[in-house]
């Protein structure tokens, strides 16, 4: 059964491995003339004709007729009604895991801080939740309830006072499980609009969808697009590559497992990428064997193999250092270590999304009901970028609040200040909080 | 001496006023055509010819002629000298004001955390600070050294192991207070360039500069644009429009004052933005007369006048109530609260980037030594946007260890959801570590 597959292979101290290591990571988003006209024409569209544009788009491209935009919301009924249809074991499945990820965001909940200091000043930070923030779910086959609860619940938990998922229905077709995740999720509007002029509508506005303050959520070349364009206008959330992931094992991990992990990450689509760095050459050569012995029985077996011949990597290093080495350099969107004490591997990380401790965190168990998000930087973007979380939809304002003694004291230094960068407004409006006496 | 100034004046209980409102706050950053295509070749031409093309658009555009990319680098005792250089009391006032933002800061650093649920699975959050983070400061006269402040303190103090500093001289004119302010912030390494070749060569990395994981600080359009452009390469922060305040007054605090206070934001550039709100008609009367009597005494009389004119607004509110709902639609960059008993209206204030609380707070203190950052969100992205803070030179991991018990209990979960999405190889993945006989 089993079939030969043609995956890389890297050895860390041969000469020409940073070289081949930088090909196997390059990765450059598509950035495509034609799309981005037609983005930018539909978020203008919107921001003039409002609902009537994004009723026309959605007739267009999702094929759905409406008369009026509000047809295009579905009632609270009908997401709860969702959730009362599935079989118990989903449904159940579904409670465990929102309420996991419910309890691991709470921990991430920021609050506000205040402190005074010794001329009475006050000086602090207030921490204020985001008023409307809009989701955006992809249609048809590609969506996810877990992608709901990813975004919804970190929203909701930092106080959102209105969540609006947009998601598109193709051809009418609507995702049972999407909805009932929404409704777990305490997902507060749903529109069934998608693409660009999903976008625009959450970012400018229709009569019938509010505008938000911040977009967050996955989408194809066009949501992304959009999203990049109405930033500014409101907040966007990163704009993701293919997913990663990075195993780093020393050996003693059954290595089916780590095929399947890597197959897992592999299935997503035909750029994911998934690396393995272990300084044990013969387990590199069973994972190879496991992956050939596996590969033919998998129901997504086309999308894995092209995924595995084209991106993934079976890298072999002289020590448990050089593999960490290699992780740090590569920072990837999940890392598993799997390793006996994982523990002491963890001070040596500097840049991964997550990480997947121990020989049973299979990193599957991330995507669904762990707790933390899924929602990982990509493309080596861990070196400066987070999960997201509950921050991301919290926002905060400086508080300053100068005593008498302290604004005549610091209107001094502002003063000097001021004057050094030519700014003499700047200086006087300090200088007249100064006490005369003082 | 009193000249009349054309400020607008508005009555928020009139029907125009929403319109016209929204024409006064209208701001459209400049997409200039010919600026992008010059930002795409200079970092085009920096990521392929690296240190001849940073020196090639140095000669160019600061006209500063060098043999080798070393020379372009100040070593660390020009930057202690340019301390020592500087007038007693100045070098005083910058050491206070550095101490001040360091102690503020301080109280914004992140801690790891990680606790177990009752199956014996650790779940966290790993802090990292970025390894390398470059600051851009304009050069010539708008060259701040507050701004090198506010920029490298924090990234220091989140444990950023080296800062990069990059300012222009152009025609070799260095900054002593700039260099002196770079000093104290513990920048670790200063290169004299500018404009879009110093955003590439930190985002790409030449022979001589270091690549970066993040950039930020203000510049020109140019120095904007290339950072939108290098934006997944590395973290940036955000890009800011001109500088606003919004003071919120019950008419109590003596009206040149206020009127200095909206000077000290209008002296920045024609373009920034003064606004007053307040429930006094007369107070508003009283301010138009201090600005009149005011503004021809300013050195910077003209940027003020333009800035005033075009771009100002002193507005009458039926109550203090309707002056904190404008305040949180605009969401004003700085925001005073020029009264009585600020700490009462402060839990109605939604959206600002910083607080200025009571009479003798003057914005002006909170540019310069009050302690929190300077750098704000404009252009009403304090709806969804925060103060430049430690927290932006952190980033996070997500920690998951499962106990065998766990990971068999939430395996079962995760195939159930993983089969629901019809990602097989997720559930095989989960499922092999799901106990046989469980």
């Amino acid at each position: 059964m089993s079939e030969k597959v043609d995956i890389t292979i890297l050895d860390s101290t041969e000469e020409s491995f940073d070289e081949r290591l930088s090909e196997l990571l390059a990765w450059d988003e598509v950035s495509d003339k034609s799309v981005q006209e037609t983005v930018t024409g539909i978020l203008a569209d919107v921001k003039s004709r409002g609902d009537d544009a994004v009723m026309a788009y959605t007739e267009k491209f999702d094929r759905v007729s409406v008369t009026s935009a509000s047809q295009l919301e579905l009632d609270r009924d009908s997401l709860q009604g969702a959730l009362e249809s599935l079989e118990q074991s989903v449904k159940e499945a579904l409670i465990i895991a929102a309420d996991r990820i419910r309890s691991y965001h709470e921990k991430q909940v920021q609050e506000s801080w205040q402190y005074k200091d010794d001329q009475g000043t006050v000086l602090g930070q207030k921490v204020t939740p985001m008023d409307r923030v809009g989701i955006y779910v992809p249609g048809g086959k590609a969506a996810y309830p877990s992608s709901v609860l990813m975004n919804a619940i970190p929203a909701k938990v930092a106080g959102v006072a209105e969540v609006i998922m947009v998601v598109p229905t193709p051809g009418g077709q609507v995702n049972q499980m999407v909805l009932a995740a929404a409704a777990l999720s305490g997902v507060d509007r749903v529109f069934t609009i998608g693409g660009a002029q999903a976008v625009a509508a959450l970012a400018y506005g229709t009569d019938t969808v509010p505008a938000v303050d911040k977009i967050v959520g996955p989408g194809n070349i066009y949501v992304a697009t959009a999203k990049r364009e109405v930033f500014g206008t409101v907040g966007i959330d990163m704009i993701a590559g293919p997913s990663e992931i990075l195993v780093l094992c020393d050996g003693k991990t059954n290595p089916d497992w780590i095929a399947m992990d890597l197959f897992s990450q592999a299935e997503h689509d035909e750029d994911a990428q998934s690396i393995l760095v272990s300084p044990d050459e013969q387990f590199i050569e069973a994972v190879k064997e496991s992956i050939e012995r596996l590969l033919p029985t998998m129901e997504r077996a086309e999308i894995i193999r092209k995924s595995i011949v084209n991106r993934a990597a079976l890298i072999k290093t002289p020590d448990m250092k050089s593999a960490v080495a290699i992780s740090n350099r590569i920072a990837p969107e999940h890392l598993e270590l799997s390793v006996d004490e994982p523990e002491k591997l963890l001070p040596e990380i500097r840049h991964a999304g997550a990480i997947f401790m121990g020989r049973y965190t299979a990193e599957a168990l991330g995507d669904y009901c762990a707790g933390p998000n899924h929602v990982l930087p990509t493309s080596g973007t861990a070196r400066f970028s987070s999960p997201l979380g509950v921050y991301d939809f919290q926002k905060r304002s400086s508080i300053i609040n100068f005593s008498d003694v302290g604004a005549s004291e610091m209107g001094k230094i502002a003063s000097i200040l001021a004057r050094g960068e030519g700014l003499t407004a700047h200086a006087l409006s300090a200088e007249y909080r100064v006490k005369q006496d003082g």
